[in-house]
């Protein structure tokens, strides 16, 4: 998407060089925009677990560029099996509520075995990590065609007036490659001219939403205005905000959606102010083993120093503060669960189906188990 | 309350010099312990204005004590009457939603007259203002004390495992004066032995929760973890949330509670996981002439700057950063409504009574018109 006058994705590969992957990194934004290289199985592990990449199709990317340079790192003397098996366990145990990693790995080392030579292993591996780069970036261009029905149909009921669709954390392209989950429908309604308005919650404590989403929109030059967490519920009392659109980093077969802490508080607002709250995935979120979110699904903790601290730019420099005492302590969960029955609908690249088990089955008959 | 090894209150008259008024100024919190001097209308304006003072009670009194410093401010050609009138308009401007301010202004000039002298006038005005300090300070001591007893019940249930209690901003006694209302039976479980852990919300913009309630929280011993407004709902999913105390900063008829933006998500989650959400405040929070919160209090809309930047200590000193692109706008509400429905009890001086017109009315007959 666009970065001022250029299009770019939040992952590539270098033409010239193909030894060589290339990130935005995203730990910089939106106080400078710098790209980074990855070169080895650690670059690629640091940057996801320092967040110089996140969002979860993003993550299953860099993951499957990981086994492609894993694939590098072989010599003559290496065991192919152990090595590969190595780096997948290392890559997965990064970010264990994303779902979309552990997934983009085991494809990719599926399409691998060690009778191949290391050319060919070389070569499937980048195909593998290139095939879901692109299949993730067609979901999301579906998605968007489906979610802008959903546009559509509340815009009616507005009579034209200007939508406002309130998000939660950075469900943008910077996480999913290209286009994004919740922002896709929001530039094809952009650039079909409809009015839209975006409520960005900042999303402490790493604040994806201030830095992330409003620099996406603000370069694709969608209206939006920045508010805290605390505001969503006060907005939709007040009926300013006509749908709510979120991203998934992990779906059950059930429709129980675990995404960014705090989104199940928002989801709680709309469902009492009967406001439709929409989650947008790509099927490949969808984890088919588990059917009880709030009790299945292990919640990663992160450093606690993501909320003793903020970071921001002083105008000079980009810095960290301390908002609190120096003898308090703090707790980081990263994710929440949004339980099936708070959701309208999810929207995938198939379509839009309720969060309820046999409408997922009949939706996803090819993928369950 | 404790600072250090000294006690304080938020507010208080110099002994040796009648014509100042002292604040700690909350502000500079928990970075620095500075006392702040009062020596006007102007100054008591904008300390109210700019947050060196800030909470429902104390900004009462605090305009009580603007009251007597009008009345300090008079020459032999004053018009007696128009004056205290402009100064009671003027501070009740400064903070809409927060009835006590204009309860107090209201309450002190009921006392005064034209026709006192001028030493008279200013003698009464001190006693009005003193007289609210103590008032609040003694409704704060019986909020402990009714407050306490829900504590007591929940402990049995829990069978002496530590208590755990979430609140979101700060009610805290630099709010109050002293003793404060959400921590005031925090304070005094903790003085007698029960094992109770805070849940602090940073509750931004203005993060009064990581740095007032956790500095508070410090000072006085009692174990606290501070946590993002995002996690609340997350904590009481996980049955890490025992009871939700928060508090008022005007109260209707009904008993919907006007508080701190991002209470009524706070109360949603408490209700949807079944936890008990008590809304602690003095009587004088009441406003009596309202009965439909979200229809009828006007939600005071703050400076958008408060969210584009944080405050917070790098070390060295207390600086602003911003979190967003430059070119972000942002819209700042203050305050949110929390419908009765979502409250399991208000706890006040008088004790403890559910959310509902008939039983505040039986328990408040005397104040209610």
């Amino acid at each position: 998407m666009r970065v001022g006058n250029e299009d770019f994705q939040s992952i590539w590969i270098d033409g010239a060089d193909p030894h060589v992957i290339k990130v935005i990194d995203q730990r910089m934004l939106p106080f400078s925009f710098r790209i980074k290289e990855l070169r080895s199985v650690d670059d690629v592990y640091e940057a996801i677990d320092n967040m110089t990449v996140r969002g979860a199709p993003l993550i299953g990317a860099a993951a499957a560029f990981g086994i492609y340079l894993a694939t590098l790192e072989m010599t003559a003397a290496t065991n192919v099996r152990d090595h590969l098996q190595n780096a997948a366990r290392y890559l997965i145990s990064c970010r264990p509520t994303a779902v979309n990693l552990s997934w983009a790995v085991n494809y990719s080392i599926g399409k691998l075995s060690e009778d191949m030579s290391p050319g060919s292993l070389q070569e499937q591996a980048l195909k593998n990590a290139v095939e879901i780069c692109e299949t993730e970036k067609e979901y999301c261009r579906q998605i968007g065609v489906n979610g802008l029905k959903v546009i559509e149909d509340l815009r009616e009921k507005k009579k034209g007036e200007t939508l406002n669709i309130l998000t939660h954390c950075n469900a943008g392209w910077l996480a999913t490659i290209d286009y994004g989950t919740v922002t896709a429908p929001v530039y094809l309604a952009h650039d079909k001219g409809i009015p839209v308005h975006v409520w960005v919650d900042e999303t402490r404590p790493r604040n994806q939403g201030a830095r992330l989403t409003a620099w996406e929109l603000s370069q694709y030059g969608v209206p939006h205005t920045l508010i805290t967490d605390n505001s969503g519920g006060h907005l939709m009392q007040k009926k300013m905000v006509d749908v709510v659109f979120t991203g998934s980093d992990r779906t059950t077969a059930t429709g129980d959606v675990a995404n960014k802490i705090g989104t199940y508080l928002k989801a709680l607002a709309a469902k009492d102010n009967e406001i439709p709250f929409y989650s947008l995935f790509p099927s490949t979120t969808f984890d088919f083993s588990i059917r009880n979110g709030a009790e299945e699904i292990k919640i990663e903790e992160r450093d606690p120093e993501e909320v003793i601290f903020v970071t921001g730019s002083d105008g000079v420099e980009i810095r960290q503060v301390r908002i609190c005492p120096e003898e308090t302590k703090a707790l980081n969960h990263a994710f929440d669960i949004t339980p099936a029955r708070l959701i309208s609908g999810l929207i995938t690249e198939r379509g839009i189906c309720r969060a309820e088990e046999n409408e997922i089955k009949k939706m996803f008959q090819n993928k369950f188990k």
